[in-house]
């Protein structure tokens, strides 16, 4: 099988293992980690063209390409990366990393606990938070020699990661692009995150975390947790469009087996979704994103937490996001004009709800793309 | 304890027996029913000041006043029904019932199957629909001896029965009032339902429906189903200002106890909730909000259903309502005004989404009454 001219091709994930203990803002301490890796592209001389791509709540390192010759399914964001895509592998170096707490091979729940008989973590595993997360990612620049991102990019709760890294580092980064995301979650927001994790708590198959340990797994749990979060991913547009009210067998069954397509849908998805995932990292997914507001220790005051960010900002959002809606955005981008900071944004005009940063549109790529090439360094320019 | 002026006191409620057969529309019988029905005001001597009450979901035949002296707790429309109030009982008789598939007295899951040896209907119990209700209302009129309803009034899927009236018995109404309701359930709406219902459907203790028969109770997925439901009855801003991103504790405890306001009230109300509703019936009520559609037998043609229309219609929707937007009410209204049919519409500016229509705003309370009041027959305003 050949690829795409504008894939990456097979990729192969590496480990990178950090000895040191990990200090959390929980207060409890990891001894040791390890982070999953991928990267693309080449790394120039001077280390100026590395782009960072922080994931969302079910991503992970496999950002782009295929991890062999026969896989059908590229990384989650290969519509954006890749040779001439809006992340554009012929000019940058970009690396994606699973997040600790994960559940794609970096340390998370499911990893062996040294202080447990190498048991799995399970629920013993702490609740990382998005700081945590810029740390690591920190840790692991370091390890790759970069002091300085050309770019950290993300959408949804990777745009969190994002705005945290240009908080926590600011001189370690030259720009930041918040994609489809918010600078705190609402209580809506929390509401929908908390309904997904009593779904998984309640579950009699999740024995308090420790359903490994029992040879269990709380299916059903994880099934309505995603069927739920789905609902918010996509637009009611994009819903109508490509179900409205169909029906499956084309009448009412009066029962209740799938009766509309949108049914059959979201139990798909759903049940898909259950196969691959682990339940304590959705926990603590959800978690990070309610945790996840700078402007906290500013007692609430977002330009204030912005203040001291040196980077130039991109902030997209997308017309049909309900779950960060770009008023949403639109925090951000005032915190930062009342701090005169350089920032851009753009609401792009787009059906699929939050899903719509996976989508490679037009406006959006050029916009990621323009941003992205339009601060290279002549040397980094020179390596194309 | 003495009750305010304003309210219809003590209210008790009565059972109406109907003996006959009633075919239903998904096809099976339903050998005999029940109705629990509560009724406040005076008919008038010629009938013609009766208005029907018909419930949303989670509703029943209590609407207003208290059950005892010591009741604290009123009906659930007690906010519009009663002297003086929006649904005058000084000038009209009003007529509440619960409907079957309910379970607060009229026959339903919980109710004894005459064909199973008397022992609760539970999942055997027939998916009834909007149109089956009405039919059934339709019955309890005649007992009533209620040739013409001075109206049928009904927020949400008590909206939807008061459409399904005008359409099914263009004769016996007058006025129609339509309140925070939509023409048909969209995809999202379908979706959220069915995250409830599968909620429901996966508790182990739900027992494919014959909990009742095991004692127990899939208490778990009827909480779930009510907390996304009940996210979808608030407003965005309504969560913010009653919540915002209070924690409960002041501080992150880094656990999975409630740590946001937000999540302690959805817990609360899930909680509250599975007290006191059947499974089964939360099920059936929202297969009938999927299944409603007076469109569907015209090839999704509204204006054509509505053309057969005889009454007066009023439509209210609110600002904030997500569930069912302005739009859906403004589809009802276009399809109306496209017939040449008399129909008032108003857009009430509310803060509480969804859930607006329980409450007295001051512009609502006035356009219901003004609407009712406006075309009382010179016999009806005498008995006054």
């Amino acid at each position: 099988m050949s690829f795409a001219a504008d894939s990456v091709g097979v990729v192969t994930p590496q480990k990178f293992t950090f000895e040191q203990p990990l200090q959390l803002e929980c207060g409890r301490i990891l001894p040791r980690f390890e982070l999953m890796v991928e990267t693309y592209g080449t790394l120039n001389s001077d280390h100026s063209n590395a782009i960072l791509i922080c994931h969302a709540l079910s991503g992970h390192h496999h950002a782009a390409g295929f991890h062999h010759e026969d896989d059908k399914k590229p990384g989650w964001w290969d519509a954006c990366i890749g040779p001439g895509k809006a992340i554009d592998t012929n000019i940058f170096y970009v690396v994606a990393l699973n997040n600790i707490g994960g559940c794609n091979g970096s340390t998370g729940p499911i990893s062996p606990n040294p202080e447990n008989d190498n048991r799995p973590y399970g629920p013993d595993f702490p609740l990382v938070t998005v700081r945590d997360w810029v740390k690591t990612q920190k840790m692991l620049s370091e390890r790759l020699e970069i002091d300085v991102w050309h770019a950290v990019v993300g959408g949804s709760l990777g745009g969190m990661q994002a705005q945290q890294w240009s908080v926590d580092y600011p001189d370690a980064l030259k720009n930041c692009v918040v994609i489809a995301s918010a600078p705190k979650l609402t209580a809506q927001n929390i509401a929908f995150n908390e309904v997904a994790r009593q779904s998984i708590l309640s579950d009699p198959d999740f024995y308090h975390g420790r359903y490994l340990e029992h040879d269990s797994y709380p299916k059903r749990g994880l099934i309505l947790a995603r069927m739920v979060g789905h609902i918010t991913y996509l637009s009611e547009e994009a819903m109508k469009q490509k179900f409205g009210r169909d029906l499956k067998s084309g009448k009412f069954m009066y029962g209740f087996d799938v009766e509309f397509q949108v049914e059959s849908y979201l139990r798909y998805q759903g049940e898909q979704f259950s196969r691959n995932f682990d339940a304590n990292t959705y926990l603590i997914m959800t978690k990070a994103l309610d945790y996840f507001d700078p402007a906290r220790e500013f007692d609430g005051n977002l330009p204030e937490a912005l203040a001291q960010t040196k980077c130039r900002f991109l902030v997209i959002s997308f017309t049909t996001d309900w779950r960060f809606s770009p008023s949403r955005s639109q925090e951000i981008v005032n915190a930062l004009i009342s701090n005169h900071k350089p920032v851009s944004y753009m609401d792009i005009e787009a059906e699929q709800g939050h899903d719509s940063f996976l989508f490679p549109i037009p406006l959006y790529v050029k916009t990621l793309h323009n941003f992205l090439t339009s601060t290279l360094q002549p040397n980094t320019a020179s390596e194309v």
